[in-house]
């Protein structure tokens, strides 16, 4: 499964980096190409699974030709290593903006949350390509979540220091919000998308805030 | 991966339910070969993977004839959807006596996740083989984590209307319950046990009291 809403501020990478090593595009042409050749591999994948998709598929659905392929990717298993790091960032950069405007942590994780529900919805297949990760190319699917983890785990830790969350914050909080997130994305954007997002992020917000406890501590 | 610990205390499954249509064993014999089976099952396809785990893996390591896996099943894939459908029936299991003794609904989760995180520990082919009923039993996957999610709410709709929990607590709850002890899983039981289960449980049960927020509501 996808990482949740582990999103920063940070720079946007370049496509060109997602190439085979010594295969990264030099053009803005040859950037747009790869591009299209990633965006290709995540319906194809997304669709038929790596063991079923094929390079043929891929440069077909993106309308190139089979060298062009080959000019920056070795491999079917290359491209798709390539695509969940792309996929990985291409969650991470849609969500950073929400995070980066949000008045305080609470809000911050609602925002994050809410536009990753968004996002999962109208890119299904991220659920199946990181989930067959596991299977195919075992160091990516653990660098997507050990990262996105550690950059939930540094904002929460900020945000602390800040005084907008407990001070006890830790990496076990940021492993259970990522969970929160990434079965609610699974739930409510591939499964069925019976609950409106913004429900979705402010009862989880609400339930970081104060709790499901009746009580105040 | 796994269901985190959506256990009840409704009474066990027979093991030989497990079996194919109509190959149920009748025996207390044939359902100890069942269970062998089934054991055996859960390492091989938890070492090897769905495709390349095989039924003469399976019976050598159960110490049984071929002819006896087919006294219960039809096929690899008639055992794997029985594997799944066990290994989701162990956690509920394990996890059920947890939940029933403990003093209220914040304390039972803590007490459900802490089960969860040590059958987990003892347990962690149960991630890959869960994980891998994405693309091998889409069916089965997916009522694994429904029925899983569907008792948490359950759960906390009663425990609600006990005054232990907020009113408001509702199916989106049940998921983010769920994806965090699932992630929590993966992260301190499969990939390392760096952190003590009640630490862990603690941390969960206190932002389930109380939120991760400064101040009450």
């Amino acid at each position: 499964m996808p990482g949740g809403s582990g999103a920063d501020a940070t720079p946007q990478r370049l496509d060109g980096d997602a190439a085979s090593a010594g295969k990264e595009p030099r053009t803005a042409r040859g950037r747009k190409t790869l591009r299209a050749i990633l965006d290709a591999a995540a319906v194809e994948f997304g669709e038929k699974g790596f063991h079923e998709g094929s390079i043929s598929g891929i440069t077909r659905r993106a309308g190139v030709a089979l060298g062009s392929f080959y000019t920056y990717f070795d491999s079917k298993d290359d491209v798709f290593r390539a695509l969940v790091r792309d996929m990985s960032e291409q969650v991470r950069e849609h969500v950073a903006p929400a995070l980066k405007d949000a008045p305080g942590q609470i809000a911050a994780e609602k925002a994050a949350l809410l536009a990753f529900i968004r996002f999962a919805r109208t890119h299904k297949e991220i659920y199946r390509i990181i989930d067959e990760a596991e299977f195919v190319d075992p160091e990516s699917f653990r660098m997507h979540y050990a990262t996105t983890a550690d950059r939930i785990a540094k904002r929460l830790r900020a945000a602390a220091d800040r005084g907008e969350v407990r001070d006890d914050v830790s990496e076990v909080h940021a492993w259970a919000i990522m969970g929160m997130n990434v079965f609610l994305g699974l739930r409510y954007s591939v499964w069925q998308e019976d609950v409106a997002p913004e429900a979705i992020a402010e009862t989880v917000a609400t339930m970081l805030a104060r709790g499901i406890g009746v009580e105040p501590d």
